[in-house]
């Protein structure tokens, strides 16, 4: 559930976003996004949650690989219908993962 | 409630979570310490969710912003409650916001 990523430095792209009423496949594609996301080269981990505000944050390699992600054909077509459906807000904010702590029990 | 951040270069901390069983004052702690955050010197915004995963991103302007955060004493005891109550588990990081956009209906 908590990514598991690799030694820093690594990269996030932080996707927060409030979404339109209704579920109009969103669910579906969501998950299908995450298969094809983690086929790609670099891709290293995804986080989610969601209440009224979803923020999910995916790792990345470098960013290139996020470069490549975003160029995918399944991915464009599926932001275009993100932003004409699912979404009445969102950002997206690209970050370089500097340093990192993890606690467990 | 999406961050209104300034332009990039900013700076995240992303806080992913999973907690124990029962609220034992957490939620009532967790707004007080938004709140202190709110009254530190370069803090930027918060943005959270949380499903059985939580994640919170505060955005800061600098790294000693953030350092400085850390070293509130306030911050430092709800820390230390964190570790013993009321997380299974979490993951801190640091991160340089390198670049973001918007969208909005």
């Amino acid at each position: 559930m908590i990514a598991n990523t690799p030694q820093t430095p690594y990269y996030a792209v932080i996707f927060t976003s409030l979404r339109t009423e209704g579920d109009n496949d969103y669910s579906v594609t969501a998950e299908k996004m995450e298969e094809l996301a983690q086929q790609q080269d670099g891709y290293l981990g995804i986080e989610s949650a969601r209440n009224e505000l979803g923020i999910t944050v995916s790792y990345w390699k470098s960013l290139e690989a996020i470069k490549n992600w975003k160029l995918n054909i399944h991915h464009i077509e599926v932001r275009q219908k993100g932003r004409a459906t699912w979404y009445k807000q969102f950002k997206v904010r690209i970050c370089k993962v500097e340093r990192d702590y993890e606690f467990e029990k």
